[in-house]
């Protein structure tokens, strides 16, 4: 029997760009026939250009950008990616044509264990360390017996494919994930944890054309409320994102990350 | 503890459709302004028509329809339902808003289990009933195990969305599918199994330019090899599309089982 | 030489539908495994429930809905509805296999003929009688010139795709266009002329974390700026989304009109 | 008045590209965990590999690759153009936001001017130097005095969105045009023109099970009969595909083009 693997995060690693801020702006200017006057714009002229696209929703200039990850993460992690169908390209493990490794996800002792509050309206806390503990116990003996019967099935001589029916979803897989700047901003808008970015103090009256707001400078006009594991992921795919087009990220957190 | 089920295989339910050749034709004839005059069409007239789409590949025509399934099948299935992406919606049953019911797969006898040949040119053939028999108490144990570990978790008081790591791929979810006809032939393509329609029967010698094929009229242009359990979901979905779409079902097998 | 017609509106007829709030809350409930309920709900509830998806960006529900329209515009209006590529299908007249019927479209006295402002900030006023009437006369003159050379190019055995190069992009086209009610709103949010909805009132200074903002409810969380003419066929097919799925359409608009 | 340009050809560039056959070999390869062995492959064994995935339809490796060209071409090349949707994106020159320059498209005297055959089953043959004459009097003299209109309505201070109505297609317009590998080969399949690659020699009879074809090495699975004049740009893609991916292009060509 093989020992298998437990491990406390996903990986996310950024394996290959073409992104630049620089390429929204010659796509955009191609619209006034100016693309080639580019390089001739001082940085604060490109903020203010990308942050009126984004503001007017001109998405398509984002588009000419290119970003792939890969991504080691657990398969309850992938249900989640793979719901993303636009602007986005994916090869993933199979489980026909090969023996998935037995290295599975715990969550780590941070992760905040109980939801509290009514459907529609949760939010997450921490659990007791009896409960970790427990979890963690039940987590680990399911995976290895899983793991255990997967393997006396693959030395029957069963398929693969029929064989991994008892595997868990908390074991890992690995994909290729391909995506552009757009495509990229959507997945971030609804898979990081943002609260409102607006707060209405009263409700509006009759004769009111004003309101008072509370606001929230790091929420999110639309606000979010994704699994924490995916949460962490996205974060690390965010940093890359702020890294390369740090005008498109920062105007895309400006205007309440909705994608253009 | 709550009793589980086992259920031998999924379920695929058309909900709603809006399908009909004469969608296809109308759509097509306004190409020629003609949209008006699909009702004075002779029956073998629209058989031709739909024909010369299929065979000319103009795919458009056929995205003006609409099919929606209700499927009830194992998360493996799902797994590979949902790298389709295009022309198609999903809504599927959450184990982070819901509970999710125990009731499991079971591949039922007649499932051929052992794989044979090398990589990429594998076969399915039937296992011995023993292995049979090693399969079915592995995985139901493996469900009745597993799914008493989520019901203790989320007695302990573990949020749903953490508490179903412990649960094994064949578990049973729920989904809305919604695809047009377009995508629905990209999908059938895929995921029903068939052998290559046209087969040499030697090598082209240089000055040769004819060559003599083996016909498999119940073949495709290019063969393909989906995983036994999507094919017996794919197989209902292609009769209610026949009987729906009768003309553009027989143009699409007679023309390789290409989607236009 | 035959006579040209003149038009000064572009048609939008609404084909053929299956769209209703409840398929929406259908598609919603599988979530909870619960789609068998909604013919219980409350009116008032269906109306909670899709503000719920709407406000938290839970698009894909809205998807399980499909709208066919028969639209009959000038090529320049077409050329901006074709850039809309998700979840649509399109099939128009093709001036290579037919002759294009000499019908062109001229601006109506009420279209707003000057614009004002500087680039990024326009806006649009009416012209003067005299600029209209010059307006008018230079392309019905345009319109009868071209389409005769059109005719000419014709009889003399020009294939019909080349001898097309002399039209102008007023000449009207017709096509099949079909979306659901998620890609609609997608193209309402960009397609409707809309002022900002939230407009501060003021500038947020250290430590503050409150702001006045003006609210205008007819306006959008982001601004559009369409042309007059697709604005003008956009309205048509909104009306008859809120006549179809009157909870969906109000939900669309008081969340700022975002697609979700 | 301006003086204006005719031009007898479009113009393709490749802007930007991020396109190897090695990485739809890493793409494939993680299906099997084995990503990181790509640079041990062979020349021959990728040629193999790659030809598996073109054969049995594998399309998704193809995608994590990136095209984009800068494209310059009369308006009517673009509506077929912007009829593909899927995986592409697309920026181009807005006749709302700037004045459109004065160069119109001419076809040059070796474009096939006559349509013979029957509908459905056309073919273009050259027409005579009387027919090609008047088609480029009547083009040319349509070019320029359409563009004096257009320049008396901006003069009058029409709107540009709307002074644009005289435009014939045949002026050009510029764009960025970015695609992947996948969905070049669908615009490629659609956009070249190919004879059938396999045609029956006799027919099926009762009881056959084989059939002589005659075979055309340079011809298609499915036969395609684009518009000369985007023909002549997608040839101008497709040498820079071929440079660019010689192993998946190659593949290709002898899978019968059509895309995996």
């Amino acid at each position: 029997m093989t020992d298998i693997e437990f491990a406390f995060s996903s990986q996310v690693d950024l394996k290959r760009e073409m992104a630049d801020d620089d390429y929204v702006l010659e796509a955009m200017l191609v619209s006034t026939l100016k693309d080639d006057q580019v390089q001739k714009f001082q940085d604060a002229d490109k903020a203010g250009k990308i942050n009126y696209l984004m503001k007017w929703r001109h998405g398509s200039p984002f588009e000419h950008t290119f970003f792939t990850f890969r991504v080691e993460a657990p398969i309850f992690v992938f249900r989640e990616w793979h719901r993303h169908r636009i602007g986005i390209s994916i090869n993933e493990a199979s489980a026909r044509y090969t023996v998935l490794p037995g290295k599975f996800y715990c969550p780590p002792a941070t992760r905040p264990l109980v939801q509290t509050g009514k459907p529609g309206n949760y939010t997450f806390v921490p659990g007791t360390a009896d409960q970790y503990d427990k979890l963690l116990a039940e987590i680990q003996e399911n995976s290895r017996e899983a793991y255990a019967r997967y393997e006396r099935l693959l030395e029957e001589g069963v398929a693969k494919e029929i064989a991994r029916s008892v595997l868990p979803v908390n074991i890992f897989s690995q994909m290729y994930w391909t995506c552009n700047a757009r495509s990229l901003m959507a997945f971030l808008s609804l898979r990081t944890k943002r609260d409102a970015m607006l707060t209405p103090t009263g409700e509006m009256m009759e004769g009111d054309n004003e309101m008072v707001y509370q606001v929230n400078p790091n929420g999110a006009m639309f606000p979010s409320s994704p699994q924490w594991e995916i949460d962490q992921c996205a974060q690390a795919m965010e940093a890359e994102f702020a890294r390369l087009m740090p005008h498109t990220h920062t105007s895309f957190v400006q205007n309440g990350r909705v994608a253009p």
